[in-house]
């Protein structure tokens, strides 16, 4: 597969990822490599496979601007290459998207009809039982997944990402006319820096764990 | 730093992750191996760095298997190496929580004591601002962004792993008499695959992705 055909040390991806608030704003990526960057991110794995998760992304610069006030004036709106925010389908947990996405499984040799069948009945019933509450909740944690996923593989592609939770959400959907069936998740600036990002501290593994039962 | 010291293909690591339910009950993890990898997760990012992620690793065979009948039977929670349960600390989400944090990123030399002040009183604003569920909402997606960051730093490793919602976690509480501010956000199997996991397929790049605003 052309896009994964390409090397980088999970380890220094990992370690090297921080929160980058300063972009260089003369960097562009192309629409072909965003794209590419947003087949890696989509590897991950999400409730039922049903692939809840959208995207808008952002790259004109005139488009971008319209970003700055929503996000109380965050210049990386701005600067950054592009401005990814995640959204999340709540008709993803219908019968209908399941068997579009499974049929495709089917028919690629991957999955017996029968277990397709399975999978319908059961996001029937266990999807079709739960309030738009905790559908919301899911797609806050599938988006989670595919958001670190995407900002993992920017880094791997030597771009810089911050999570940006800080925007207007109200203001975004108005301005953009987002249907009410996609739920803002996260927005993500993703570029070079132009200044590299703080490093930062974490609680100790001790300090959050818990073994085998002993809370 | 020595937990970081080691070498995977990221590519391959995105690639070769798929979620695997079949496991060889003969693998081992040792704990410390199981804390290197927690340490390699919590390098995700959190909202305002608060680290609000807490992992119940369950490791030991009698414990696993009362697992079993509330995740519905489903043998990979015995027969993985290691269950773990993300779970969120809504204490996290104060402005005592952020100072302990962040007084040891001034200790560190990483930020400036008037930094640490004004994100204390912007959490205060923020996170004292807002309701629980929205909260909760924020911990599933902070939950899913460390949940992929321990998944892909497993399969670094060479383990296999399964993101599971389909436990009881009403009966995984009374169990563990876990507390109230601790919310649950996704159960991962951690082992080696007996059997490898199923290919899957993905909604396209371009049925999930709108560009400068036009949806």
């Amino acid at each position: 597969m052309k896009t994964l055909n390409r090397t980088a040390n999970f380890y220094d991806v990992i370690r090297e990822r921080r929160s980058v608030r300063l972009y260089d704003p003369s960097v562009k990526i192309t629409k072909e490599e965003i794209k590419e960057l947003l087949g890696e991110a989509i590897l991950a794995p999400s409730g039922t496979n049903l692939n809840p998760w959208r995207f808008m992304v952002f790259t004109e610069p005139a488009i971008k601007e319209k970003l700055l006030p929503m996000a109380s004036g965050q210049q990386q709106v701005v600067d950054a290459s592009a401005v990814i925010v995640v959204l999340g389908d709540m008709n993803a947990y219908t019968v209908e998207n399941a068997d579009k996405i499974n049929q495709r499984a089917v028919d690629a040799g991957y999955m017996p009809e029968e277990i397709k069948d399975r999978i319908n009945n059961s996001v029937q019933d266990y999807y079709g039982s739960v309030s738009e509450q905790i559908k919301k909740e899911w797609q806050m944690l599938d988006g989670g997944l595919v958001a670190m996923q995407l900002m993992l593989a920017a880094k791997a592609r030597g771009y810089d990402t911050v999570p940006m939770l800080g925007y207007n959400i109200e203001e975004f959907r108005k301005e953009f006319n987002v249907p009410e069936k996609l739920v803002n998740i996260l927005m993500i600036a993703v570029g070079k820096a132009r200044e590299p990002g703080f490093p930062s501290v974490r609680l100790g593994v001790d300090e959050v764990t818990y073994w085998n039962g002993n809370l």
